[in-house]
């Protein structure tokens, strides 16, 4: 069995909304599966200036058209929030908590929560829209709170950012393969020449 | 005649050595011509935070496997050079200086600088290397020692560079076809279909 690809995403990123609409499809025309790996950016990185790319109107204007012309190009349907750069960490540890359970039910989750993000414009900071999306029925309460509240959820969401920064992760998306790192959708062409031959 | 495209690079930029060696095809094959602008990133937009993305050894890493990755993607020779984020000023200065006479002859330089930098590691920092470079014979005496101690030919550069922000330029290279901004050779297939088709 060769090895999967990790797809690490931030909750925040339209332009890992926009990979998790292709990820998946790539890897099987490759005989790969993909684990996915919701972290939060600016967590660790921030301090470390390792993550954050200085934004200016200039460039923030750029980024908003770039991601619209992104998913236009790739025929993925995206619709710019209200409100850009939400914090995604209970979103995050909602995830893992999934996917810790079910890959498939992580995956599931995961795409609903970018769906409610970058096409129905919901405010996936808080709470109850979380509560309210998908399977988070199928969460116990008493999970839910802890979730809100702490300590095991947040260590396991720490641990995942932790492993992402060592592992040299500093953008969303990003993708690993045998060790060869690749960042953004822009890279996938170069993934794909990579699963089908191989090192270059 | 359709708009032409501009093309701002960075003499520093081995992403924008790529795309030179690209842009002009592309151009061609959509009946379009191509207007190369050398610009340096750090001189005005530094202080502006508009530029530099922070900079760190994991990234530094990622940069440098991820260009050397790329070319090989896109069958352009290419060999890192010894040393990286050269000042680029001088060889941009000397650009305008043949640019302006005839853009063909700015062009042959630019790919002159290009090569010299990342197939042959010359250190085009230096004014004895730019000096001996391709057609700076051409130049006379007098004009070479002027692009080194000023005021005319900064003050173009400085132009160039501060015509380049206003229109929102801030990363190399970096297109503008009819008021449409893409940043990267990963945007050129954006722009090949914003040339086949229009905007999107």
């Amino acid at each position: 069995m060769p090895a999967p690809i990790d797809f690490y995403f931030d909750f925040a990123s339209p332009y890992g909304y926009i990979a998790a609409q292709t990820i998946d499809a790539l890897a099987e025309r490759h005989g790969r599966t993909v684990n996915w790996h919701a972290i939060v950016l600016d967590a660790n990185f921030q301090s470390l200036e390792r993550i954050r790319i200085p934004t200016s109107v200039m460039r923030s204007d750029y980024i908003r058209r770039d991601v619209e012309r992104l998913a236009a190009f790739m025929g993925v349907p995206f619709k710019t929030p209200s409100s850009l750069g939400l914090h995604t960490e209970m979103a995050a540890r909602l995830f893992h908590w999934f996917n810790d359970r079910d890959p498939a039910q992580g995956r599931a989750f995961a795409q609903c929560v970018y769906r409610a993000y970058f096409l129905e414009d919901r405010n996936i900071a808080q709470l109850e829209v979380l509560q309210d999306l998908c399977s988070t029925q199928q969460m116990p309460p008493a999970e839910l709170q802890s979730l809100v509240n702490d300590s095991a959820a947040r260590a396991r969401l720490k641990a995942e950012i932790d492993l992402a920064e060592a592992r040299g992760v500093f953008g969303s998306p990003f993708f690993i393969v045998e060790g060869e790192r690749f960042w953004g959708n822009d890279r996938l062409p170069q993934l794909e020449r990579w699963l089908e031959r191989g090192p270059y």
